[in-house]
């Protein structure tokens, strides 16, 4: 089936680089201007953009939209999930049960969630360049680059008042300071059964034609009130038309398409593979734990949710690498710029730029193991250990001037890491011990039983013992003694005698080592040799590139589209009638089963409502719950997966038959007032306020 | 909780060696008469025992035993489920609805099914040992060895008429001629639905307290009409008493209990794990598969079963080996017998047999993946490549002398051969191309893309597209063709453009040149050590040892006997009712939900029926369907599984609370009486043959 995915991204004899037609995550403030104008006689103002840009957010898992005046976001219910598993219970599990809140006093405050609105950009490319000089080690180098990004991060925050972040463009090439309004009080107003936000379940996952309600609305509060935003969507309730233009604002999260050869030949050989290898196990172990009852599935869900989507996403990444066809194409491109990079005398010495990063592949993938194991904590695979490894580094990390700390203890990130570590979401000790049972017992068969570092933590006991006496002798489920912990400093972390506490501490000088030889003796090299290989690329193929996703906002266009599948057309949009025909011809059996809120409310509903579609637009994990806009910025659509054959985008765009997934405006409201007695709620959709 | 486990087997000073307990797999033919007698006050006949070795069968999956003078045989539901499968189809599946035949003519002839009684045993040792010349190289060693093993068989058959196979004992120590009667036309008799079969589901496998009907009835016919057996055991239809010794007939089908360290290493750090990575991904693949759908569902559910059954079996295996309490063990008492050895002049040549076991399995881990992949067909992972590989080895191997074929090939494999290849089991193509796409992409994974003999198979194409080839570019899921090549031999081979048979041949040189570097350098030398220490325990430790399994025919002894979970004591038997208590616990949902035909006639079945029990025999997977016979003989259970504490029973015994796990006699015909409406079975049972 890949092999129609390919379409010739670069012709072999055709220099400089043609773009594919609606390829693109564009930065907001470098936008296919001319392309637009060219292709569709759409000239984004810069009213436009500053607008969608505003009223797009980014939320821990994914992206959304301001949709009303009020502060009501639109992302999807699995961008939401984890926030309303926190918010669930045996008795009341909403990810099961759906939720509407019956005005504010009603709508839910969630559980260290918080919300980012980005304000503005700045290149700041010389500041960081500039302290970087040449001739540095690479130890010197990542220090100085490290060091000044902490420092413009922490200027603009004290200047701003907004939290700021440096993002790295073209893998190495550009720094740009992102600015965002930040908020915590997030509070959950709508969202349907999980039954029909994942109707189809696995088995649907990157595919099409679709039936999927998902979709979540929040409200943002500040002060105990809603807040005003001036920068919302406003809603366009009859949705899209075939072949309309339209427009995606989200955050992409990663993509590998400007990477070389080599690398791509690390990730198809072993980065791939040992992740899979790994989200494998866990799928097993959480499926295990999930058949021991009804509780026990609730508890693994969202846990089980994640691992099988990351699973499909690679699974579908993993098979496009292993196709000849691209790969030959990857060949072919690479070497077109190599070999015009070395007819261009101001390019002589970046030449030796490919090589590094084919060296540097072989450092990762001696280090890989270890890296994850001990620097990522996947030898442990609980939350208790992420607290115990945050509190252990705070207690070192803080004592040190801001630009001398790990990234993750900068002023910058201050906020965001004591959000997540005092906070009060429930912790499962029964999952805990399971995730870290198993979690034992890989790093035992990865690093070997007389490895000394295995020695070391499994302290003479077999994996499951020493994951019981673990669990049992950590008491840093309580956020209180998170904090006090953490208040305390390093003469607190000295006198604990907490398990998790002494484990994180036993092993951090070895997870730091090996963190340094992946920072120093990896991501140092490749980013100068990336940023080499970019300024080649720009030279040779011109400046209309845009830079890999780095889940930050981009903005795609494209096209309202169906396409083919064998002879089959499959259309470019489903109604909420072919729900029902979906589950029928299941016997409304799962994954095909739907709420009986849709069963007893069948007669209701406008069956013919356009129900899912699909477009052109480039995008990739990260995007969920992105909007849809037309040309006037309004919404249409919500962005939810992608077909398998968008799978490839990881690392080449075609729109061949790839296509992006999305929800409908229509529907969301049709099924507010016809299903869930949200017709209040649908009312401020569509006048963009609350009565 | 492993710790728990491990009782001090070999006391570190004191030899000889000290059985536990009710320790053994015994050899019929070297039964524990004097343990049993000194024990038990328990005289084992000759008659006894020849009539439970006749009662008992083995089955392509497990064992059994005959329970009626008219060729009914009892074994569990999960070793007939692939039979069921067979018989199954959309419209009618049997694992699900269950099934009763009312009368002969309604019993189901079987597809491609088989069945052995075990009739003599022989001591072969001298013919086969001095037929392997010392001073021979281990090329020669091995095929002077299959050599003799093939005539001494060929020869047994003719003279005999019955299947004979030579075992070898004690990883090379002693060799027996095993010859069986067998039988290929098996009907199903009765099985209940798969829900209580395997009530609890993949969470309860390997888990006590229980509540299976995990039993299944079939019949012998010859010349179209069932068997009259003059060895079938009286049913005992009271069930068992707390303490009361019982014995299990059965075909344990592997143990590493007398394995050196060095072998039990490298199943620890290569062994289990790389078996383990595969099984989490074939359980992933296959549950993906049968989320698509009730059909896929039902397509894919029998080998989901086996893959989530040895997953678990493995990870309790693994998780002894992980865990150095076990391992102290089993070096101390290496170190004393290679101590013990060491002072024994006649003994002296035996230091070495550890070090060559040592070496071979660094041999043994270099060469595992290609073994498994190619020789084994894990990079195919269709029953459609493996009916390919054995056209075109038939082809090549028929013609050369039956001492000179590769074992499978011999005269005496030949009917089992041409059984299964021209069985017309159903073979469902989308089911086999997920599996061959995905082995595919594991293979590519494993030897990496640029390996010569990945390039060859892939032929220039991604996974899945090769797999979308081969799938349609073979007509092999047709029995007629399949046996019009094989009768057509080389030439028809030759002249095959079948896709399947392309790819068969394509790869033979170089799985058959993995299969000689395992068969020569690794089995062989090992057979060689292993003869040698075998002799050394012997004579150190006495010859009251049993051999570790080899899927024959064992003879174990033990308790009736509950046990304590912490302070918590489970008691020896379940009960009917228990059933319907944690169903009601569970909201009778699935895994715990309960057959209709269970729901409905509660109020007729007697809830107060013992239904499932422990003892303390020694058994493993391959018992699976063996009768649980009293002192007279009388069957009482059917072993189905050990409970998770017995899953190191594969490298050590221990009765502290590790147990078998077994349904009781009265729970069946209770079954049959109240539920199923299988009256007239219950009295065939009960009376022991036919009205």
């Amino acid at each position: 089936m890949q092999s129609r995915l390919w379409i010739p991204l670069l012709l072999v004899l055709a220099l400089p680089y043609t773009l594919a037609a609606e390829e693109g995550m564009w930065l907001f403030n470098n936008p296919p201007r001319k392309l637009l104008k060219e292709n569709y006689k759409f000239d984004i103002t810069d009213a436009w953009l500053t607008h969608l840009q505003r009223a797009s957010v980014r939320l821990p898992h994914g992206s959304g939209s301001f949709v009303s005046a009020d502060g009501l976001v639109m992302t999807n219910h699995h961008v939401a999930s984890t926030a309303i598993q926190k918010l669930s219970t045996k008795e009341k599990d909403l990810l099961k049960l759906g939720f509407l809140a019956n005005g504010l006093t009603e709508e839910l405050k969630c559980v260290g969630e918080e919300l980012f609105i980005l304000m503005e950009i700045e290149d700041v490319t010389k500041t960081v360049k500039g302290a970087v000089k040449p001739g540095l080690s690479d130890e010197d180098a990542f220090a100085a680059r490290q060091a000044i990004i902490a420092t413009i991060q922490s200027d603009s925050e004290k200047k701003s008042g907004l939290h700021s972040e440096v993002v790295q463009l073209y893998q190495g090439n550009m720094y740009h300071l992102y600015r965002y309004k930040r908020y915590t009080d997030i509070r959950l107003v709508f969202a349907p059964e999980q039954q029909i936000a994942f109707f189809g379940g696995d088995a649907d996952n990157f595919a099409y034609p679709r039936y999927d309600l998902d979709v979540t609305l929040f409200r943002v509060y500040e002060d105990g009130k809603p807040i005003k935003v001036e920068h919302f969507l406003k809603w366009n309730d009859a949705g899209v038309s075939d072949d309309e233009l339209v427009f995606v604002s989200g955050h992409p999260g990663k993509t590998s398409r400007l990477q070389t050869l080599a690398e791509l030949e690390y990730l198809r050989d072993k980065g791939y593979p040992y992740l899979l290898q790994r989200l494998n196990r866990w799928e097993v172990m959480g499926m295990v734990f999930a058949g021991q009852g009804q509780e026990a599935d609730r508890r693994a869900k969202d846990f089980l949710f994640g691992v099988a989507n990351s699973r499909k996403a690679r699974l579908g990444g993993l098979a496009g690498l292993q196709d000849p066809a691209m790969m030959k194409k990857k060949t072919a491109a690479e070497k077109n710029l190599r070999e015009a990079a070395a007819k261009n005398p101001e390019l002589k010495d970046v030449g030796g730029a490919w090589d590094v990063i084919s060296k540097v592949q072989k450092i990762r993938a001696k280090n890989i193991s270890r890296h994850t194991l001990l620097e990522q904590g996947a030898a442990f695979n609980t939350s208790l250990f992420s607290y115990a490894r945050t509190l252990v580094r705070a207690a070192d990390e803080y004592a040190k001037p801001n630009e001398k700390r790990l990234e993750e203890f900068t002023d910058a990130n201050k906020k965001r890491l004591e959000l997540g570590l005092f906070s009060k979401r429930p912790i499962y000790e029964d999952f805990e011990l399971a995730k870290l049972e198993d979690a034992l017992g890989w790093m035992t068969e990865e690093l070997g039983n007389n490895d000394p570092m295995v020695k070391k933590i499994l302290a003479g006991k077999a994996p499951r013992q020493r994951a019981i006496e673990l669990i049992q002798g950590t008491k840093l489920t309580d956020p209180e003694l998170r904090k006090k912990l953490y208040e305390g400093g390093e003469e607190a972390i000295d006198a604990s005698d907490d398990a998790m506490i002494q484990l994180a501490k036993l092993i951090d000088a070895d997870a730091r080592k090996v963190r340094t030889i992946i920072d120093t003796q990896v991501s140092e090299p490749s980013r100068q040799a990336y940023d080499k290989i970019a300024q080649a690329k720009f030279a040779v193929e011109g400046t209309d590139i845009y830079p890999d996703a780095t889940f930050t906002l981009r903005l795609s266009y494209g096209s309202v589209k169906g396409y083919k599948e064998g002879k089959k057309d499959i259309p470019f949009e489903t109604h909420m009638g072919g729900a029902f025909e979906k589950s029928a011809a299941n016997d409304n059996k799962a994954p095909y089963d739907l709420p009986e809120s849709w069963l007893k409310n069948k007669d209701k509903i406008n069956l013919k409502k356009s129900f899912n579609f699909i477009c052109t637009n480039d995008i990739i994990g990260g995007n969920s719950g992105s909007p849809v806009v037309n040309r006037k910025g309004e919404v249409v659509g919500l962005i939810f997966d992608g077909n398998i054959q968008s799978l490839v985008w990881d690392f080449v765009y075609t729109d061949d038959d790839a296509r992006s997934v999305a929800v409908t405006t229509p529907a969301i409201t049709e099924a507010l007032r016809s299903i869930y007695g949200g017709g209040t709620l649908a009312d401020e959709l569509i006048s963009g306020a609350r009565k």
